[in-house]
């Protein structure tokens, strides 16, 4: 944190600054400069409130200069994390693809949508039990028995499989079933369900929120990590902007960024980002040549009957070239590192 | 919903949308243009979602027309709602001023408080006692003890107190305390969290998510609505934009939209949207003038030492002021309805 | 400026940023903290960029700390600046109302107008005679038979005229016809035009960029006084975020933040800002609680018949109820001080 | 243009409208829905205002049906359109690479990065000699100096030659210099500078402005393909949001968007989008990957002696490896139709 102050600063006033950094058990240090002063908070064990400072007498402004997160940092441990999913291992050399409906509707149709990603590629597959859902009026997830189809659709293919997780009540009876738990964009700081996660024995994917920085969604998983649960995936979904030509504004700057400054592994998912089909293909690649280490891309065999979310399901067929085409990109693209 | 087809589009494709629209059991109703066909979408019982025709060959753009909502509609029920919290009543015609700490941090703190905001002019008292933190290593409130101080002050100003709830788990203990309970911004589509709210016999202030538009807003209220609790006020505390000269862009016509659309009360936090304090008073005032019916603000008597939000907190005497200028602004501009 | 070293950054790359910071004349100040060294830089003449030192080897950031303008500043003249246009004084102390139709499209249009808007207490006529619009194909005002009815307008009425200035090649024009020039909002970053503006002799109203941050507006401001031009008004008009309830969103946090960064009198555009008839009277009353020194309206008594802009246009006897309010608000608001 | 009424409208309210419309040349469809009058508007021959219609009694909204753009849009024109320059061919089946500095300072520095980038692949050389700077106190180019130097690289390299013109008044002299001239991101909707690219000889680079929408993008191709100009190459280079870990965010769903509405070829500039040199090599891979039509990338030799961005300028062994990872992802993805 650097405190700046008013050209027309004080001593007196630059004395309360002092104070107020002392009494919070930090070292201040003044630097006088050619118009102004300057204070140095140092030895902060924490993350320090620039609250405390702005409003003061004096004081023009407060500068945080470090990042409030630790567990998640690079600085805190240098080398990639591996997060394992049932056989599946995601982070740094592979591309894991994630596949499936936007939601599980019955059996016929997870195990028909779960054999064409198969057969595409995918490794993991996903599918929402629990919706979240703008209207209280639709479709809001088969609950429970979509969790059963699920942990069929594991059985029958081999694939592990990824599914929303709503709300601590339900907590136990996801972590049941799937092999990797998410955290929805709208949940990203709905912190009790984040504390919950970080006492559960299943990986964690946590989705960025719609209007998230990048400092506020890995604080979000610092919140999983302080809890004892070090195996999360972060997922870029888009972010609301001034646009609409797109459901949402994917970010691809945050693949780079996230990788510089946290160890964790990082998918995207263009589905949602774009929220139209005519999307998914390019966006799709694009993230694979930005160097996610993952995709999660919804697949419906009869979109238009699909009850949530049809317009930005692919086709399997399309899920098929899809697959060939970031499978050619990373090939020739993953696994390089930004300069 | 309006579907547009493309220029070129077959007469197959159209009647492929049109079956869609009837599988869905609604009326489709073509209407030939100079250069290209649309189609009507009629007697839809609930929303329809853009989906089911967005990615249909020859559909260029399916277009929303009525709006998702009902019970918060003012076309299904055209007065005004008041609420009533405690001997307060919130709706037309009354100016309802809310006051107190970001944080209940003590006794000793909130009576202090209290006994100055009550003295000014404030009908209730906040205070949170459940705070949601981006940090999970800051301070978290104080719990069960944060809301018996609350009841205390209750108790001793005669004031109604209002404290947010963050999750299911501790609803019925917020509900027991609190005569009013906030449902925070990184809460707003906690579907499971409104769902509760929605069975609750408190009346509920829901604040508009980071990143709402109004229709998700007002969907959220919808939520709550549909399960039996009509009891809902409105909280516009600022949106997320490329800004940062304040915290967040208090967006103002919110108030003369939501009055319009919806009979439900709206109030405004001007606190969280600045996130300093020399803009809380410009901003308190815009908000009255705009025709809020309330108002929310953060006051402590030390700022500089309190636990969370110190910089947007106003000192007594200046929320003295505000008091006195925005019961003057209401009563030159108060209750006026826009054109 | 402060530029913050990673953690690890070697003694040879910490030397390399204070070798750069003194080529370009300029003080290091090495601030060796807890975890890691930040470097200050001091006497710098003007602004620094970010990007001397962003991309070096061990810099982490580069944070500004000190603001770019100058002339601009409070710091450099902290009396409030005057604004002479005719017999109108725009400043501090004045209430300052612009009224007027988006287009001239006749004289009889604009005389008829200009009656209204005077009689209900306007003291300036606005109206545009080089329009800029998005579309080649529609009406782009009517140049310089419109400029002539604009001298008409202040002839009869005595109001000074305000109009837009679009590009360098009409600016000896329309400095001749009217008493005060716009720059439009997609024109604040036209520097070509803004260094012409600076060599006039008209004071001008220079409108917020769409997506224009404070600084980004107050640099454009300098650019016009580094010519020597020192009489500006700035008017906020709303900015592009994701809100589509409104055409742009009213950034009224701007009016507190101007008022303390600079000297130069804000004025606020609501019909703009608005885009529609039934938002502009409270977000009016709003800008003035907020302590705008101005507004400028559209009015048109026709504005179903206008050839652009007439949703946002009042009718004559809205804006007089607009005058009767937004003065009642400035009389027991207006010139107060925020904290 | 779809009008949709109130559900409270009155026969009067709904006549009002089709007057409306009806004076304007166009057709009136009222069509009866479940709840409500909707009234479609045909036969207009140009794009229609929607304020004509918001803002009358008993109308709750009007929504735009059909784009306003003819001459860009792919319904009016159905193949690509590739645009020469020089030797070079911009347009489907191409990836076209266009490198230098941000700014051209001397030509020893011009030639020595011309050469660098022409070895790596580059197929055009871009560098400012009329610089638009936030300030008015830095650098803003070399003038004419700066078009000859440009002139010589030319002549040296046999590369053609891109730079920004910012006015009308250096328009003939840029256009004498420069194979390709660019209108710049804030001059977007510089409609004057517009109207003269439309009536250049030369293509025209028109960058889309920070806060853009597509169609606002397409318009101002749209002002210079109405002089009579058809050779435009439209450049996404990040939009402005809340997120600052990067300058812009870059909106890659524009090239399929743009791909699908339009003819006319889209390239990225990544340089701009990014900000900082670490994530420029990122997201031109993503951009290619995305099916854009070329790159902008800038490339200095000595990025941190730099007079302009220099933050953000590879060094020439970057943009090396640049073109090698671009090139290889391009034969494996480029040319790709979207779904």
């Amino acid at each position: 944190m650097l405190v700046v102050m008013d050209v027309s600063a004080t001593p007196e006033q630059i004395e309360q600054v002092v104070n107020v950094i002392e009494a919070k058990g930090c070292t201040a240090r003044p630097i006088p400069g050619g118009d102004r002063v300057s204070i140095g908070v140092l030895n902060n064990a924490g993350p320090l409130d620039a609250s405390l400072f702005i409003g003061l007498p004096g004081v023009k402004d407060a500068v945080p200069i470090t990042k409030p997160y630790k567990l998640v940092s690079r600085e805190t441990k240098a080398d990639d994390t591996l997060i394992q999913v049932g056989d599946v291992v995601i982070g740094n050399g592979n591309l894991t693809l994630m596949a499936g409906p936007c939601a599980i509707e019955s059996e016929d149709q997870a195990l028909t949508i779960a054999g064409h990603v198969k057969k595409s590629g995918a490794h993991m597959f996903r599918g929402g039990a629990f919706k979240p859902r703008t209207s209280p009026y639709t479709f809001q997830g088969l609950g429970e028995a979509g969790l059963k189809i699920l942990a069929k659709v594991r059985e029958t293919t081999g694939m592990p499989v990824v599914t929303e997780v709503m709300d601590t009540q339900a907590f136990d009876l996801v972590e049941h079933y799937a092999d990797m738990l998410q955290i929805g964009t709208r949940n990203m700081q709905n912190f009790s369900l984040l504390k919950r996660a970080g006492e559960s024995f299943r990986p964690i994917l946590l989705k960025r929120g719609l209007a998230a920085t990048i400092e506020e969604w890995l604080m979000a998983a610092e919140y999983i990590m302080a809890q004892g649960n070090h195996q999360v995936v972060l997922c870029e979904r888009g972010v609301r902007t001034f646009v609409h030509h797109s459901r949402n504004t994917l970010d691809l700057s945050a693949v780079p960024v996230v990788r510089k400054e946290s160890h964790l592994p990082i998918i995207v998912d263009p589905s949602h980002a774009a929220g139209r089909r005519d999307q998914v293909l390019p966006l799709s690649r694009a993230a694979v040549a930005a160097n996610a280490h993952g995709l999660m891309v919804e697949v419906h065999h009869q979109p238009e009957k699909a009850l949530s979310d049809g317009a930005q399901s692919l086709y399997p067929e399309q899920f098929d070239i899809l697959c060939r085409q970031v499978k050619a990109i990373f090939n020739v693209s993953g696994g390089q590192e930004p300069f």
